[in-house]
C-alpha cells in the first residue's frame, strides 16, 4: 500500500518532465559540466579522483538546472548562470561529502561513499576544497549580491544540518521544527540556485522573491519526498539502503506525524527504538507498521504535493513560455519520481 | 641539547616583541573580537558553544594581526581591515576544526579538542559554518580582488592538507615537495592575511607582492619552527602531547631531514616504524636519538631563521616606522618561541 501511493501510472508523462527540462537546457548544461571537470582539477591527483567520483557521475544536476532555467525565464542574456550553475552544485556536492561522514553513510547514487572508499579525512578535506573552488567560482562572476546571498545560503545550511545533528533521536521535535530544519539543510539552496539568476538578470524585487520562492517550495516538497521514499521506496531506484534515516536515529516527516498520532505503547515503541545505539530489523519492520497505520507517508507526500504546487504558483507573475511550464512540470515530477 | 636550541635568554625581549605587537592594535582588535563573536552567533545553541571553545579561548589571533598591522603599514584608514582580520581568523578556525579531525587529534592548546568534546561531526559542520560566515564577512567589504585572493587560498590550504594527508608514512617525501605541502598548507593563509590589507589600501602590484611575500616567509617560518617543537618543545609550551606527529605518522621537516641523512640501519628503522599502525614510545625515543644524531631539530630551525629573514627582507620598500619594527620582531618572535 505504502509504494502504490508513489505511483506508477503517471511515471511516463512526469519522467519525461525532467528529459524535456533537461533537453530545453543541454547546451547550457554541457558548458557547465565542462567548468565543473575544469574546476575539480588539482595537481593533488586525490582531489579530482574523489570529487569525480561524486560529482561527475550519477547526480541528476537538479539544482544548476534549476538555475539555468530560472536564468531563462527572467530573460538574462549574459554568460554568468553558467558560472553559477557550476558554483551551486559545487556547493551541494561539498556539503554531500560532509553530509555523507556526519550520517555514516555507506551507499549514494547506487555506489559505495567517497568517505567509504577513501575515508572520512579525505572527504572533509575535499568537500572544503569544492566549497573553496565554489567561492572563487562565483567571486569570478563580479556580482556582489549574488556572493552574499550564496554564502548566507551555505552558513544557512550549515545551520541546518547541525540543528538535525541535535535533534537526533529527537521525537518531541515537533513538525514545525522539523519543517524549519529541512528548510535551512534543503530548501536554502533551490531558493538561491533560482535566486541568483533573478539577480543577475536585474529582476525587480517581486521577480527576485518569486523565484526565489519557487526554489525554497520545491526544495521543501523535495526533502519531504525524499524522507517518505526512505521509509517506502525501492533500494534499486533510491541508490541506497530502505531506512537509513531510521537506522541513523534520523526522526524525518513521516515519523515525527506517527509519533505525533501515536497511543501510549506506540510512544513507547518509539521512544524505545531510538533510544537505543542499534535499531533492528524486527525495530524497522515495526515502524513501518506504525507509519503504515497511521498513513503518515501519504500525509507526507500529500504535504510535498502542496509546496510544489506553491512553487508552481510562486511562477504566475511569469509569462507562460516554455520554460516556465517546464519548471512547473518539474514540481510534478519531483513529487511523483525519485532521484 | 635539543631543548637548548630554543633558547631562553632572549625570551624576554621576544616576548615583549609580540606584547608590543598586540598593545599596537589593541583597539582593532577588540574591534575584530566583538566581531568575531557577533558573527559565531547562531540560534542553533552548539554552533557559537563550539566555535567558542576554539575561536574565542586560547587563540593568539596572530593571522587577524598581521592583517591589521599590515594595514597600517599600507597606510589603509578605512575599516574593512577589521572584517578582513575577523574572515581570516574564522578561515583559520575553520581549518583547525576540520585538521582536528583529519590528524585524530585529542589536545589544543592545553584543552580537549572539539571533536573530542563534540564528536567529528559537529565540528565537521561547525568548521563548514564558520568557513560559510568568513565568506559572507568579507563579500561585506565589497572588495572583489580581496575575495578571489581568499577564496583561492581557501582551496589551496584543502590541497596542501590533502597533499599531506596522501604523503603521511611517505618518507620518500623530499625536502622540497614538503616545503610545498608547507607553503600550501600555512604559510598561504598568512600570505593572503597580510596581501589583503594591501588591496585594500590600493597599493601598487610591488607593494601587494611585498607584503604577499611578507606572510608567505613568516608563515613558512612559523611551520617549520612548530615542526621543530613537535619533538623537542615541552607540553606545557605546546598546550598538547610532544611527538604527535611522529605518533600520527606524519612525516615533517626534522623526520625528513634525518631519513634523508640516515644509514641503511637507521633508514630500515624509520620505514618500520611508519609502516605500523601505531608507533610506540620505545619508536618515539629511538626516533628522537636519530633526530637528535642529525642535528636535525637545529636543521629545521635554522631553516626557519632563513625564512624569518625573507620575511623582513620584504618590508625593507616601506618606510621605517614602529608597525615595520614591529612586524620585522615578530619574525624573530616567531622562531624563538611557542605558540
Amino acid at each position: 500500500m505504502i509504494l502504490g501511493l508513489l505511483g506508477t501510472a503517471e511515471a511516463p508523462r512526469t519522467q519525461n518532465a525532467f528529459t524535456r527540462l533537461e533537453a530545453l537546457f543541454a547546451d547550457d548544461m554541457s558548458a557547465v559540466n565542462a567548468l565543473i571537470i575544469e574546476r575539480m582539477h588539482s595537481p593533488v591527483g586525490m582531489i579530482p579522483d574523489l570529487a569525480a567520483h561524486l560529482v561527475s557521475a550519477g547526480g541528476k544536476r537538479l539544482r544548476p538546472l534549476i538555475t539555468l532555467a530560472s536564468a531563462r525565464l527572467a530573460g538574462y542574456e549574459g554568460t554568468a548562470h553558467i558560472k553559477l550553475a557550476a558554483t551551486v552544485e559545487f556547493i551541494h556536492s561539498a556539503t554531500l561529502l560532509h553530509d555523507d561522514i556526519v550520517d555514516h553513510s555507506t551507499m549514494r547514487r547506487g555506489k559505495p561513499t567517497a568517505n567509504t572508499l577513501w575515508g572520512n579525512s579525505a572527504s572533509v578535506l575535499v568537500g572544503d576544497f569544492l566549497f573553496a573552488r565554489a567561492f572563487s567560482l562565483m567571486v569570478e562572476t563580479g556580482h556582489l549580491r549574488v556572493l552574499g546571498i550564496l554564502a548566507g545560503a551555505s552558513s544557512i545550511i550549515a545551520e541546518g544540518e547541525v540543528r538535525q545533528l541535535a535533534a537526533i533521536a529527537n521525537l518531541d521535535l515537533d513538525v514545525k521544527e522539523y519543517m524549519q530544519i529541512i528548510e535551512a539543510k534543503t530548501a536554502e539552496l533551490f531558493a538561491s540556485a533560482a535566486q541568483v539568476s533573478a539577480v543577475i538578470a536585474g529582476l525587480d524585487d517581486t521577480g527576485e522573491q518569486a523565484l526565489a520562492r519557487y526554489g525554497r517550495e520545491l526544495g521543501l516538497a523535495f526533502q519531504l519526498v525524499d524522507d517518505a521514499l526512505d521509509y517506502s521506496g525501492s533500494e534499486a531506484k533510491l541508490g541506497k539502503a530502505v531506512g537509513d534515516d531510521f537506522r541513523e536515529g534520523k526522526v524525518t516527516m513521516p515519523v515525527a506525524k506517527a509519533y505525533a498520532s501515536a497511543d501510549a505503547e506506540e510512544k513507547t515503541f518509539w521512544t524505545d527504538a531510538f533510544a537505543k545505539k542499534q535499531r533492528s530489523d524486527a525495530d524497522m519492520a515495526h515502524a513501518l507498521r506504525l507509519i503504515d497505520k497511521h498513513d503518515t507517508i501519504k500525509a507526507t507526500l500529500s504535504q510535498a504535493r502542496e509546496h510544489a504546487h506553491n512553487a508552481q504558483s510562486a511562477l504566475q507573475i511569469f509569462d507562460d513560455c516554455e520554460t516556465r511550464k517546464a519548471l512547473c512540470d518539474l514540481c510534478d515530477f519531483v513529487v511523483e519520481r525519485v532521484f
